[in-house]
């Protein structure tokens, strides 16, 4: 577990599932749980969306539990023949699916005893051996934790509800804060000025991001820092700038230091 | 190039943007890039997000554009101090950023003239030795194609006028073919028959998604093939699976071999 100069760890994202990479299923659960965990201090290094196939999933699980703090999974633990990622994580630490007595209990009371938990069901109980089980309040089949590695559910409903626990199971770095500055500039504009604040501040991770509305281009310029009273400073300076340079900045999220200290 | 047995090509996508990373910026280009690939038989098999960090974009590129036939970036390609995409391709392919004569005449066009070029305008006209520009309608500064790999924008509206030129230059396999049949019942209970009929269609892939909708917990089953023929029987037998099982099959899409031929 090694936290960064900035007091924040470093997170990783999969996402099993063939119907991200159709384009049928809009992913949801990405900027769900990158907001959840900005808030937590941890920071989303990298997002990776795989098939479900065995070897893809092993070799994400293994690339990514290395090289950041916490690795979480979605997607691909159901009771169906493409449901393969606790089998993935199986092979990926080494060991194997066992049935879990826990996760059959559970099972066991929400399907109503034990003749109802038929063999796909039975499936939803094999986690793989020394894996630490994710309560799912909603549809009972578990989640699982191995080592830094956290198994959750696809179904936003589910993932979300699973989280809930997982959030107990993260050491929490400083929140990351930010302030989203709008204005009606061009980025090449902004960029010789943007680039000397950026210079002046290294704690605060300044972003330039153009977007249309409507059919207008605008420019949001995002700061990110841990530290406040940096941010804040920061923030005046962007606003200061686009005025410099003949804009209007619209403060569309500013967190004031006095915000931060009482959230 | 490699057409795989289906005579499909594979393709990985590269998003670049802390933006995404952070949850703020939902990414829409991941599904609008996946289905224009679906129509041209080329198949998305993974999509990574990276933040803006020049070691961590290199090394998404060099180790997907050795794995799959072609792959795609998308952000990091403007006039800010952020925009590291061009730079790191330029690494990622032991070359080196030069200014390119014709995206400088095309940005010298767009703002009226030399002196409006400024320094982060011109900077937009650096691009890797020995690429090929990808054109801008919308706002001029070019996409690049080094080998099979394509640089767009991450705006999705300039993305996607790019991509419009990226197209010709893709060659084409046989379109992959969809149904998607919903009903009520739980994944669990069709768990078995599916499989079964997962067996019986080698290649048909098939895929059940559970959703809540209003709260009702709901299945979607879909079927994806360049086989319109094994695609349409493999949908019939779902159907008649779904009714055998108690369920009401509804039809969401599904294309029959009359609309394929004529397609």
């Amino acid at each position: 577990m090694a936290m960064s100069h900035d007091h924040t760890f470093s997170a990783a994202l999969i996402i099993v599932g063939n119907e991200i990479l159709s384009g049928r299923t809009h992913d949801s659960n990405t900027p769900w749980i990158a907001e959840k965990l900005v808030a937590m201090g941890i920071r989303l290094v990298e997002v990776r969306v795989v098939p479900d196939v065995e070897a893809e999933i092993i070799s994400a699980v293994n690339a990514l539990r290395t090289k950041v703090d916490y690795v979480f999974t979605t997607g691909g633990i159901g009771p169906t023949h493409d449901d393969i990622t606790s089998a993935s994580l199986a092979k990926a630490f080494g060991t194997e699916l066992e049935l879990n007595r826990e996760a059959f209990r559970l099972l066991t009371n929400h399907y109503g005893g034990e003749a109802e938990v038929t063999p796909p069901r039975k499936k939803m109980a094999m986690i793989p051996r020394g894996a630490t089980l994710i309560a799912n309040p909603v549809s009972a089949a578990p989640g699982f934790k191995m080592d830094n590695v956290f198994v959750m559910a696809g179904v936003p409903r589910i993932m979300q509800a699973m989280f809930d626990h997982v959030k107990d199971m993260l050491t929490p770095g400083h929140p990351i804060l930010s302030s989203t500055i709008a204005c009606g500039l061009q980025e090449s504009t902004v960029a010789e000025d943007l680039s000397a604040l950026q210079e002046k501040y290294p704690r605060v991770d300044m972003g330039s991001y153009p977007h249309y509305r409507g059919g207008i281009l605008g420019l949001s310029l995002v700061l990110r820092s841990t530290d406040a009273l940096a941010l804040d400073s920061a923030t005046q300076d962007v606003i200061a700038m686009i005025k410099r340079l003949g804009g209007q900045p619209h403060a569309l999220s500013v967190l004031s230091t006095g915000e931060v200290a009482s959230g």
